[in-house]
């Protein structure tokens, strides 16, 4: 599946960005390159450069901001683990950053990966020719209000924890927390790749429809799933009476409304026929995942 | 004294961008302002405006970067003042951030600072007229890295915390963690009033002189400052065997550094007279500040 050579090509690109000489910060790099490291699926990098190959073979020009978002994900993942957050031990089957170094070390880290995906669009920007800065810096501009509303999201999400919550709060912590930046990746893949302003708006349909499919899936599976499989307890958020698709639609409803955002995501891909077939077949990835 | 007024000035600018529209997380918002508008001296944006108007009366192309800047220098300060890096209780006389509102809150209102002064930078830049994009790339380029030392000099100082440690490692810290964002001030100010190249170069070195004399200072008023002046207790940098100016070349022999460098900063003024009066009272006050 390309899916293998897509993370492979991600890996390899962020690699080029490591910092490894020696200096008096080097346990900061180094635990910077242990959370980037760590195996992550590369969904979002993955996007970009999927969604800007639909337009254009030669997808050199966004790398530099598929390595970016990927930057700030793992940010915002050894933040949202530490003892004030989550307090999450472990990640990835691995300790999580403050685990592995301490707490300073990983709010600093976090910190400065943060700050790294700028300072990589920046130079990018500084090595650009100028007919192409308009259209950065509106990817600019849209890099930094998703992470804005990433932020945002993240703190409704632990502002809310344990309570009871409506429908409205659960999707504007999804549409936040993990919406924003799945969007941006796919805009910023079809902006970079020069696609038609009507391109851009089916894509971004298309994203907003997978971040959905991927809220409902994580839904069904905390009721349903394998718990060997998922690696985590099942039929928690019943207990809690937590508001998800499953508790406002039943079971079978959310896998039907599940279906047909799916069908939805994949129709805005029609026009693109053949070269869309891999950002299909994550639709249907998405769907079918049994964790 | 004119400082007064540029204060004001920030912090007037500063109001604009506050975020006080009902929403979910309006909390975060509100420990945004909290620490924004918590009485900080507006050293940063007043150095880039003061540098700026040398070169140009009218100083309104630097604004949002002296924005940024003090955005990002509350961003450091929240976390810094985390348990898990300096835990500090107290900052300009009030309760810090984690205090008042909770270690999640404070992580996530430091993160989404340092994010807004980019969507501020990427925000002015989509509104910039084409001819001053490479020079704003310049200044974003320059802006991201000199974070970039700030952060690793925070690491630095965080690791060697309660260690011996030698001269070179003091001034890497300084110059990174305190020093890098006063010269990136400076170098905005001069490079957004459009300096020639030799300007830069001399104003860069008033920059590099004065960080070094705030450090100094700092050191000095841990030492001996007034702890209702200073609004944090006294004494700690020595209960923590901390290195600094004082430990190394004793009180008086910091003043006497104190007093030399503060010349040669403004020594790199003589050719702007007039115009950089405010600058060379900024290098005074630094000097001789009770705070």
């Amino acid at each position: 599946m390309e899916l293998k050579k897509y993370q492979q090509q991600v890996t390899s690109e962020l690699e080029k960005y490591l910092r490894r000489q020696k200096c008096p910060e080097e346990i900061l790099n180094t635990s910077m390159e242990y959370s980037l490291m760590a195996g992550g699926k590369r969904l979002r990098p993955i996007l970009v450069i999927a969604t800007c190959k639909i337009f254009n073979e030669n997808t050199d020009k966004c790398l530099p901001y598929a390595v970016a978002i990927e930057m700030v994900h793992n940010f915002s993942l050894i933040h949202d683990d530490l003892p004030g957050i989550d307090n999450d031990d472990f990640r990835h089957g691995k300790p999580t950053n403050h685990k592995q170094f301490n707490e300073a070390t990983a709010i600093l880290a976090g910190d400065s990966l943060l700050n790294y995906a700028y300072m990589v669009i920046s130079q990018d920007m500084a090595n650009s020719p100028k007919e192409e800065l308009p259209q950065k810096i509106k990817v600019f501009y849209e890099f930094s209000k998703a992470v804005d509303r990433m932020i945002a999201g993240e703190y409704v999400d632990t502002e809310l924890e344990g309570k009871k919550i409506t429908e409205n709060e659960l999707q504007y912590i999804h549409k936040n927390k993990t919406g924003a930046l799945l969007e941006l990746c796919v805009r910023m893949g079809a902006i970079l790749g020069n696609s038609s302003p009507e391109d851009l708006v089916r894509l971004t349909n298309y994203a907003e429809k997978i971040g959905l499919a991927f809220q409902i899936k994580d839904d069904i599976l905390s009721e349903e799933g394998d718990e060997k499989v998922l690696g985590k307890p099942v039929g928690n958020d019943k207990k809690l009476e937590k508001c998800t698709y499953v508790s406002q639609y039943g079971l079978q409803g959310a896998k039907d409304i599940l279906d047909q955002i799916t069908k939805e995501a994949i129709k805005q891909l029609n026009p693109y026929g053949e070269k869309a077939e891999f950002l299909k077949e994550l639709a249907l990835y998405i769907q079918n995942r049994n964790k």
